[in-house]
């Protein structure tokens, strides 16, 4: 068995998605790219959570041949194969997508989750964009694949490091990060954010975002080479 | 003691319905069919689930005569026994009641669940309908039976495998499938994507349903013969 | 030690507060009357659940006396003499005050809980009635006895084991029954009939009540002498 | 190792965060002030809450120099230290700081939690207050002490133990109290408190605040010289 790393790394992220209470069912998957070999590991579908060991993951690379694997890879392996493919240059190695309830009632209700505090602040620059509706065409052929540029087309002037999560409109959040680990603290940041701007927005419809130099002040304390939260790197 | 598959079906499905957070109290029951011998099993009334056993699960025909069990059936046998008979030809074999928060709030609201996204279209090709008002003398008797009635005047026009849920007006949720194991699931899936669609709404009023092509896309991936979600049958 | 029974079936009543969910913090009380000897168990005042035993349960009669016990009862005492005075003699013998989230947001907004559903039918034979503002001077002098008196004025006209439940004004509701079990049974269906109403009327503002065919129907089905609902009762 | 009880009580505290279910991830944070020696342990930033043992607690002294700890204290030191100099005069000995979700919501929506209930009155004596917009010279430099200030701002004509807790516009709630474990328990009052509100507000926008005598009854029944809540303090 090769890609040891990121089969356990997929591995152990998709078990941690129904303990976040993030997935229900089989509502979500994971998926892990290895930069030096440009091959990726992702969920088998359909299969539950408690049964995913590290072999059985799926291996595949950026052409979407499957490299390793004797499950079928999830359905959503394309949406994730583009994002990679567009992406892994800028240092991006893992996409977690989930149905987590309160992200998917802003993707039902066509509305970007605007950021309307430090919480958002301290995970995204700014608010989590929403997809265009995609055309008929689009979705009866190469549905998937498609998916992954209507993500891409929200990203064409916005670093998706810098604003590492986005809404599928109709369907849910796809969240993202430089490690397995970050991903899917970045997608339990989102449900938590979509829950606090829900419960906002009802109390105040039209609640205001918040000033940029708030927004500035939160992300970069956490973020890049000013940062000051947690403890230093070890050197 | 005859019928040990749906007895054993029967019990651990009804014991499913509190640890998935379904069901209060003892406000819920599953019933299993079997295809050959024309009978099913189903809950006894007021029994908590705790102290269920296959023993303890009471099997009826299609007429309504206790064929085995020393238990008094669930008070809602009549509306189970109504929905076997009109459907078990099409495959039907499992029938689950709750009275699950977020679907009870649509149906004390007496609005159909309308299908905003792809979460409900994996399960259900369309809005889950709702029954009319039950008049006065189809409460006073035969109440159970005449919920029957007035679920299947819901699938005149539909087949109720393709859209395996309803909400009774002012009452709550039936479910149901080809297994127990699915219709339980079909059960928290209604759940779901009725707290969805209830912050959906929240969010925005009137929100839009998805287009046919994206409920046709997420349906067919499912089921029948294109599906291409999960693992391959095992011949 | 005397008074065995009611202190057990107390202490075990209180203790399954937290259980239940209905109670946070020390947020709730269980008291228990013995109708032969006219008196009745409550919890100490301010002591966390997982301490209490029987023995820690106070024994108050009618008249407010402490028969025994070392701790100082519940704060909430003299409004539990007060409707076990006004309403043993009916068959009432326990009463539960919890501050349950959803009751609460009714009690705040000042609103009765309407009677949307049938889950609401199955406890209660109509809506949850809502106490009038208590003055100043009813506030200041003898509050908790004068919060006995205006819980007894909305069943002037009605049988409290009818509508076993209220909602003190700005305050939270009590529950009650004929056995410390129901009570608690039935403090938990408020709490999820006010969920269950609260979400119904998010979704459809001035949602219609039953009719009352269908709450007699339901209530009937599970209380009297013509209940089936249930197993028959033993011999 | 000295400040063994500081120490002790902070560590508690941050650990509770997490189980109370106020905290997701690491948005929280417990000091607890040392009266005779004036300094206070912290949280260390970005620890998380399963790894922190007594010590790993950063000691600060009131000018904010690092006594003992070989971590980078919480982010948010500074805001608990401007509190600490000037409330620890008067008696308040711990500080939490939560992004819990409900009073997140209130903070996002820019709006103080009103008053509605007994719930509310048991713990703080009006509504809980909302610091105001901060400028961006006040974040850019000095974020933290500043945030102290806009708090301390709100509290000019009102004691911080009357009322203590105050939601930070755009950002969450602190809480605080004469011992670790009262501000945890006031920070667990507070959510639950605006759960309520949030929930009142949805049924009856405007709802009304609960009558000053029926606020003063609740608050005092529970502070001060004239309580008669819980068990007479032993001597």
């Amino acid at each position: 068995m090769n890609y040891e790393t990121i089969r356990k790394d997929c591995c152990q992220a998709n078990k941690a998605l129904p303990e976040t209470g993030l997935v229900d069912l089989t509502f979500g998957n994971v998926s892990v790219f290895d930069p030096s070999a440009k091959v990726f590991a992702i969920k088998p579908s359909g299969v539950p959570y408690d049964q995913l060991t590290p072999e059985s993951m799926v291996i595949l690379d950026l052409e979407g041949e499957i490299i390793e694997g004797s499950y079928r890879p999830s359905s959503d392996t394309p949406t994730h194969r583009y994002l990679f493919k567009q992406w892994h240059a800028g240092g991006l190695t893992s996409i977690v997508h989930t149905h987590s309830r309160n992200a998917v009632a802003f993707a039902q209700a066509a509305q970007a989750i605007p950021c309307l505090g430090t919480t958002h602040s301290d995970y995204f620059h700014g608010s989590i964009p929403l997809t265009r509706t995609m055309k008929s065409g689009e979705v009866e052929t190469d549905y998937e694949w498609n998916t992954g540029k209507v993500i891409a087309e929200c990203f064409e002037k916005n670093d998706p490091l810098m604003i590492p999560a986005v809404l599928v409109r109709n369907h849910g959040p796809f969240a993202w990060g430089s490690s397995a680990e970050k991903a899917v603290e970045t997608a339990q940041a989102l449900e938590i954010v979509s829950e606090m701007a829900l419960k906002s927005l009802q109390l105040r419809d039209g609640a205001a975002s918040v000033p940029p130099y708030l927004l500035d002040k939160h992300f970069y304390r956490k973020h890049g080479t000013t940062a000051y939260y947690g403890q230093p790197k070890k050197p």
